[in-house]
This record gives C-alpha cells, sequence and structure tokens, in this order.
C-alpha cells in the first residue's frame, strides 16, 4: 500500500492530462465503460445507482410542482419530426433512422435487414421528443380545463455522436423530458423559469455543483424554442459544462402539432409550451466538478452508499469476531437517517487484501471508510477516513461516536465539497474589460497545464451576433448564459470588442 | 347520473365482446392509448403511475436479494445477434433495423435517411439484451471470486408486433431484464427458481392475481434457453397470460458470449447464466383480471392512488367550507400509511359536475371514493364508496371513522380481489381425462358470451411434440406450464390423446 499513499491512484493526473484523467476516473471507479457500440456507454451498477439518486430526487420535486410521468414512443415518423423546419434542421444530422422491421438470411448466409421489410416511412429513434409528444397532445387538450398539463418523462434518446465520451456526449443517454402545455403565454414563461431554479436548486443541495444561471444567446437556443434558460457549471479543467436547460417553446410546438384548446372567452388558440431536461451528463458533471487525483468523491446526497466497513482480517481464526463486529456496527449504521432517509452501509467481506480494497472504495468516491480490525475490538474503536480529507488522515474513533456523528459528518462532507466547488468556480471566473485580456485569458496556457486556461469570463456583451461568432471561430468562447437580472446585468459597460454601451455582462467560456 | 347507474359505463361489456371491452377500459380508465407509429402505446399518467409501482415494488425484492441495476445500450450489432443461433432465429421477425446515422434533404426537398450516412454493420433495436450483457459481462468476469455477478435492467425493447394490442403486445414496451452469471449449474437453477418465486409472490401480494407456475415446454421455451420457467394467470376471458418468466441458459450464452471463469481448482470454465423478465404486459393483466364493465378495479397495493376526495358543491358559497373541509380529510388520511407507505390521496376540484367526476374516477379503478358536500360537513360524515363494491352502494360514515379504517378497508379491498381472482381461476379450471371432453373444453362456446371457451384444462401429458403441436394445429390451445413437483405432478395416469402413461398433469390453454 506504501507505493500508492505516496502516489495518487489516478494516472495521469487532473494537472497531466485532464481528459485522459477523466476517463481513468470513470472507470476506475467503476462507473461506466464504453461498449462495442460506438458511441454507446455501459453505465455500471454503482454509476447506475448514482443516476437512481438523480431520478429518485428530480422525481420528487417534479411531482411537488404538480408533474406526472408518462411514456412516449422511441420511433418518431419522419413525417413528424418535419413539422418544425428550425427543429428537424437542428437535429437531422445525428439522427439514427430504422428503415427496416425484420431481419432474414441474405444470399451469403448471413443475416440482413429483409428488403420486403422495408418500411414505407423510416421512423427516427428520438433525440428528444417535442414532436411525437406534440402530436399526443393535440389529442388530449380541448379546452381551458385540460390545461396546464404537465407532464414528464423518463427515456432514453439518440443522438449521433462523432466523437463520443462517456456520460459527456454519448450516442445513447438517459433523461428525462419535461413538456408542458399552458392558456398563456405568462404561465409558460413562470413555468420555464420554475424548472431552471429546480435543476439550480437540485445542483446545489444534491450534487453540490454551483451554477449560473440564465438565457442562451440564439445561436446556442434549442432548435425551434423562443428563449432557452440553462444553468452551467464550472469543470476543474474550467471548461463550462450545462447541467439543466429548460425552454420557453411559445406557440411554435403547438402550430406544428396543433396543439389547440377553447379558451375561457369561447375563442380557439394555440397552447403556449415548454420542455425541460438533464441527463446522465450529470454524473460526468460530479466526476469533472468532484473527483480528484484519487479518483471519484462522490456527495453523499448521491453517493449509491454513504459508508463502507472494511473488516481487517490479519488470521482466519480473527474472520468471525470481526465480521459479526462489522455486521452489528453496519446494523447500528443502517438505523441512522442522513437528510431524510436511512444512512447506507456496505461491509466488504470479499477476499481480498485490505489495501486492495481500501483504494477500490477511495476510487469509487463513497464518502466514508471505517476499517475495523482484532485490535480495534478490544479498544471498541474503528479508523474512520473521510474522503473529502487527506488519503492518510484516519481518526481512531469510539464506535459508538461514529454512530452517532454518522449523519453530521456527510452533512459536512456534502457542505464542504459545495464550498470547495464554489471557491474554485469563482477563483476563475474573472471580469474582463478589454479585448486583449479576453484573448489572453482563453488562450494563456500553463506549461505544466495543457488544455487548462482561465476560466470564466463575465465580459460586456450587447446582443451582436458578429461578436458572438468571432469569439467562437478565433477561440472556441461561446456564451454560456446570459445572466438574469442582478448583480452582473445591473452594470453598466462598454462592449471590449464593438466598444457599444451594454447593459450588463454575460458569462463566456469554453463548453463541453 | 341515474341513467349510468342503470347500464355500465364501458360498451359492450365483458360477455358482449371481450376484446373490445379491453380496449375500451383501457381508455376509459385513462391508462394509455395507441400513438401514430403503428404498435407503439402512449402510456397516460395513470396507467404509468401503476408501472411505476410496479417498479417500485419489484425493484425493492430484486435488491432485497443483491441485484444491482445497470444500463446496456440499445443497440446491438447484427453480428452479436448471430452469435447464438437459436436465439436470433427465434427474434429476426421481429427485429427493428437501424440503417442510417443522419438524414438529409433528399432530391425531392424532403427529408431522407442518408445515403452517405449507411452504418457498415446495421444495428438492431434490442428485442431484448442476452447478447449485448454477455459481450459485456465477458470482459467484468475473470475470476470465480467476480461470481455470481447478479445485474438488472430497466429499458425498452422492441420487437416488432404485427397485431399490436396495447400493453399485451406493443411494438416498443417496457420491462426490466434481470442477467445474472454464476460458478455453478445448481447456483444458476437456484437463481431461475427464486426469482420466478419473487414473480408469483409479487403477483400474489401486490396485483392479486393468482398464477400456476412451473416449466414451459420445448415448443414454448425463450430461444436459447435450456429451461424456462415461468407464471400463467387466467383472464376473465379464460385465456392465460404470462405474468413473468425466468430462463435457465445453461452455458449457452456464456459460449456464444466468451463468458469465462477462473475456477477455485485453477482452471477456466464457462459461466452459467440467467435471464428472466417482466413487462408492461403486466398492467394489461391487471385491468384483464380484475376490471368489470364500468372500467378498471385497482388493486391498492398498485393503484396509483388510494382514494379520492369528490366535493360537492351545490352552490358557489358553499365551495370555501368544503374545500376546506375536503383539505383537511386529505390531510388526515395522508397522515395513515397502508403496507408500509403513507396513503394516497387526491381531491378533486376541477370545475365539472360531480356525477362525471364520480364516474370518471369509478371508471379509472380508485380503490376508494369519498363525498363530501355541505349537508356532511353539517353531520360530519362522508359518503364513502368502495369499487370492489356494487356501483350504488354508498356508506355514510363519520370522518373521523373513514380516517382510522382506510388502511384496513383498503387490506380489505386487496384480499377481495384476489380471493374473486382465485375463485373465477379455480372455477374455470378443471382436471380432464378424455380427448373428447378436451376438445369439447376448447370448443363449445357460450351462445352469450362469443371468444370465450372453458378455461384451463389440466390434463396427462407424456413430454411428446407431436401431441402438443396436434393440439395447437387444431384448438390454438397450447401447454401454458408443466407444474413443479406437488399436487398435479404427483397424479399418474394416462395421456387422454396418446394413450400412454403419464407422471403428471399439466396445464393447457389458450394464450394471448
Amino acid at each position: 500500500m506504501s507505493e500508492a499513499v505516496t502516489k495518487s491512484a489516478i494516472s495521469p493526473t487532473r494537472a497531466e492530462d485532464f481528459p485522459e484523467w477523466y476517463q481513468q476516473v470513470v472507470r476506475a471507479a467503476d462507473l461506466a465503460e464504453n461498449s462495442e457500440v460506438r458511441g454507446c456507454m455501459v453505465i455500471k451498477p454503482w454509476g447506475f445507482g448514482i443516476w437512481e439518486n438523480i431520478q429518485k430526487q428530480l422525481n420528487a420535486m417534479f411531482k411537488a410542482t404538480g408533474h406526472r410521468n408518462a411514456y412516449f414512443p422511441l420511433f418518431i415518423p419522419l413525417s413528424y419530426m418535419e413539422k418544425e423546419a428550425e427543429h428537424v434542421e437542428g437535429f437531422a444530422k445525428e439522427c439514427a433512422v430504422v428503415t427496416h422491421h425484420r431481419l432474414e438470411v441474405g444470399p451469403d448466409g448471413k443475416m440482413r435487414p429483409a428488403p420486403s421489410a422495408q418500411l414505407t416511412e423510416p421512423l427516427v429513434i428520438r433525440p428528444t421528443s417535442e414532436t411525437i409528444i406534440g402530436a399526443t397532445f393535440s389529442k388530449w387538450i380541448q379546452s381551458y380545463r385540460d390545461l396546464p398539463l404537465l407532464i414528464n418523462q423518463w427515456a432514453n434518446v439518440v443522438r449521433w455522436e462523432m466523437r463520443p465520451r462517456v456520460f459527456l456526449r454519448t450516442t445513447e443517454f438517459l433523461w428525462q423530458e419535461g413538456h408542458t402545455v399552458h392558456e398563456t403565454k405568462e404561465e409558460a414563461e413562470a413555468e420555464t423559469l420554475q424548472m431552471l431554479k429546480i435543476y439550480q436548486q437540485f445542483a446545489e443541495e444534491f450534487l453540490a455543483i454551483p451554477n449560473y444561471e440564465g438565457e442562451k444567446t440564439e445561436s446556442e437556443r434549442f432548435p425551434g424554442a423562443v428563449t432557452t434558460l440553462c444553468i452551467e457549471a464550472m469543470m476543474q479543467d474550467r471548461k463550462a459544462v450545462q447541467s439543466g436547460t429548460s425552454h420557453f417553446l411559445g406557440q411554435n410546438f403547438a402550430k406544428a402539432s396543433d396543439i389547440r384548446f377553447l379558451t375561457r372567452n369561447g375563442t380557439q388558440e394555440f397552447g403556449w409550451t415548454t420542455s425541460w431536461g438533464a441527463s446522465t451528463r450529470l454524473v460526468g458533471e460530479i466526476i469533472m466538478v468532484h473527483a480528484d487525483d484519487d479518483g471519484a468523491v462522490l456527495p453523499p446526497r448521491i453517493a449509491p452508499s454513504h459508508a463502507v466497513i472494511l473488516p481487517v482480517v490479519p488470521k482466519p481464526d480473527h474472520r468471525a469476531a470481526v465480521w459479526e463486529a462489522a455486521d452489528k456496527l453496519a446494523a447500528e449504521l443502517r438505523q441512522q437517517r442522513y437528510a431524510g432517509e436511512p444512512i447506507l452501509v456496505e461491509v466488504d467481506r470479499r477476499d481480498l487484501g485490505g489495501g486492495v480494497k481500501n483504494w477500490e472504495w477511495i476510487k469509487r468516491g463513497i464518502p466514508i471508510r471505517i476499517e475495523l480490525g482484532p485490535r480495534d475490538l478490544e479498544k471498541g474503536t474503528v479508523a474512520f477516513s473521510r474522503r473529502d480529507r487527506p488519503m492518510k488522515e484516519k481518526a481512531f474513533l469510539p464506535s459508538s461516536e461514529v454512530v452517532h456523528t454518522l449523519s453530521a459528518t456527510l452533512e459536512e462532507i456534502q457542505n464542504n465539497l459545495f464550498t470547495r466547488a464554489k471557491t474554485f468556480r469563482d477563483q476563475h471566473t474573472i471580469r474582463i474589460d478589454s479585448k486583449t485580456d479576453f484573448y489572453d485569458f482563453f488562450t494563456a496556457k500553463n506549461a505544466e497545464k495543457p488544455e487548462i486556461h482561465g476560466g470564466f469570463a463575465l465580459a460586456h456583451w450587447l446582443d451582436e451576433p458578429e461578436v458572438e461568432a468571432k469569439i467562437k471561430e478565433d477561440l472556441k468562447v461561446t456564451i454560456r448564459c446570459i445572466p438574469f437580472a442582478g448583480e452582473l446585468r445591473g452594470e453598466p459597460g462598454k462592449c471590449p470588442f464593438s466598444g457599444k454601451p451594454s447593459k450588463g455582462r454575460v458569462v463566456f467560456g469554453k463548453a463541453y
């Protein structure tokens, strides 16, 4: 074990090669792997456990705000996709298309799609479900009494990906997509904002990730939307990831899908719709924000397990007593509650060396590790380690104390991770008022940290798409969001690129 | 309301036209509808709520027996499907095939699959995941220390369906598929049986549906399996639906996918695998078993809500007081627990007539309806109706009594539904010992109930595939299962078709 304590468990480190470090953490933490189907991942139980917790918590928040789950077809007829022009244009390049509904043995003796079973109309695998859900909603909605219609779907979607990266950009991914219809523009806009606030709250409280919130510029808008709201987080390489997005669709999709209703005045009007989503990308984000050079570091509120007990059995005749004590401690811990739920404890009895097991759990990012051996039994203590503290740090605590303080310790870890992420984000977010500084900020590389640039720049910008396009072309830097009214917007100034007066700053960054 | 009380809410009735009655109940109960994508359904919130409860309960049972969830790709390369010969042969006719990964504007100005984006190897949408999961497991498993590997997946699957029927047979459906690998044949067989017993327990305790359990004959076996176990329930038209299935795959898929492990003796051996699944078909089964001529009748343990409070507001100035009382009662009921969970209560405040609302909830099958009007307020009572009792029956109970007895009443309803279903099943399951009686049983039609035949026949059969094939050809009747050792098997007799001695009876029936 000694060599592992002095070196880091993940190679390369973040500083050495951030993209490769990320892949290695995902692997070492047993979260997911690439499948042999290009661009598609296998989500392993530990990674899926994180997703299950994300689902559980978001689901509760959606239901508390009146949304209900439903399920719509995987397949979208090509003609549906075409109903909204911008929409199909936005997704055409990423669509997987089903053209046949049967296999048969071909002339070479191998299986092939049966030519006689070619579909009259090809079916697109849903890249998102506005069009198929819109077609359904148009049947469900007759009058204002049917509104608001507040629906959510948990589903897999497919967007063909040429440069896949596990969790962050995969051809198939899991997500939820909310779809709602309202009587008025104002109600739909309020819904759009409400759902963004839910993502924001969820990211802060559960993922321990701070986000900038705001609106997308036209060039970054969802195809077919009137406005797209988003929350944007900073990764440890100072790039941005969109953590959640909420779209006000106006009447665009209602017109495309003929979603009309009888108003209170007896007239017919098109509904006002919204859609909003978050995906398995969040799992990648958790890694990119919190993990370190020893592997994953999971926020307790989203970890599949809170603590692992590692029985230390130097000789076979210690086994019975140590295992019994481990089970007893586990049972006591499971009686405790953290954040309203029972504490989740694993006992790792596998026939492997103690060092190997300890490092496996470090890499997996479990918040707490508890080692328990024959000498601890005599003293009534355990060796207690926290994933948010240095690897070597161990506290020798009475096991009764561990039982009574574990919940508070988990909350402390949760808060530490948030504070750490926020401090990092704030350190690398700066106000920039000159073009030179801006270009320097995004091009100056730290020799020791290739690929890592400055971070987020808060700069003035005046709704000028040409300026935005030039910056993207020069630097691959985009406007992550136009913050809502508040500190950053109530600050008039001058656009450093066009020199024109601006009403406020926007958040620039490089995005995944 | 009076006309609705004398007639039934669903037309046609079960006796008039069972298949059409089923479609109408699914529609009237707001469970699901056919989408415009042929064979694919939209599961509406009330129907999806049932599926969410099925997921929740099965998931808990799977986790309690050591299984963990994971997620595998939607796409299976054609070459994977071909690895197991029987398997691909069994599914070839139902496979949806992706051949392109991009759309483009064609010469006619319309979208089409881009010819330049044709896949080198077509991808099959998973009809089931043995082959793609097997390929993954072969990498996860090195030695006996990695076994048993106990994985479950919740997913959508696609099997192209020429004669779709909502929930029962749809091109896309939702399901769970368990996939496990074991060191020995015996362990894998024990797992196969354990999972069948879990389905059996789940069906009895939650769905209130009794099932025969046993083994499939060779002709009904899962393509590639060594043995297929199943549980089979009787619908109200006396046909059979398979409620759950568990396959012992021997080493067939391990050999096809190269799942090998280092044994405790240091040799290399192929793993022994199982798979098992249950699907959204269960929702259709709940309807076919419990629903009546007034709509769905949901077992309380699986209903999305347990009770609805219907405020009766004869005049606008009653509204405030009645709504307040309804909310107060709902809050009190939500404090109560049923089957270990909080009681789920809806208050239906919609601006619709009382009769319309009452009938909507009857059709949806909610276990309890509570009407509450100004006169009830004075007396401190409510009008209390149970879905398992005749529509006209109302009890006028003190609301405090309702609060304290609701949990027990729900359990009574749950038990009543099971007893009713079991009595029906047993009434229509008979021992038959002559070929003439057998053919009569399955061909004699009740003039008033077309399509409804005798039920299940328990007859002797001696592992003779020719006999089985002839019966299927003549009557469309199949062997639903060969029961395990027990009452029906420990009864030697004579096969009524071949005249040869038999060691026990099997369950014959017409299947969906």
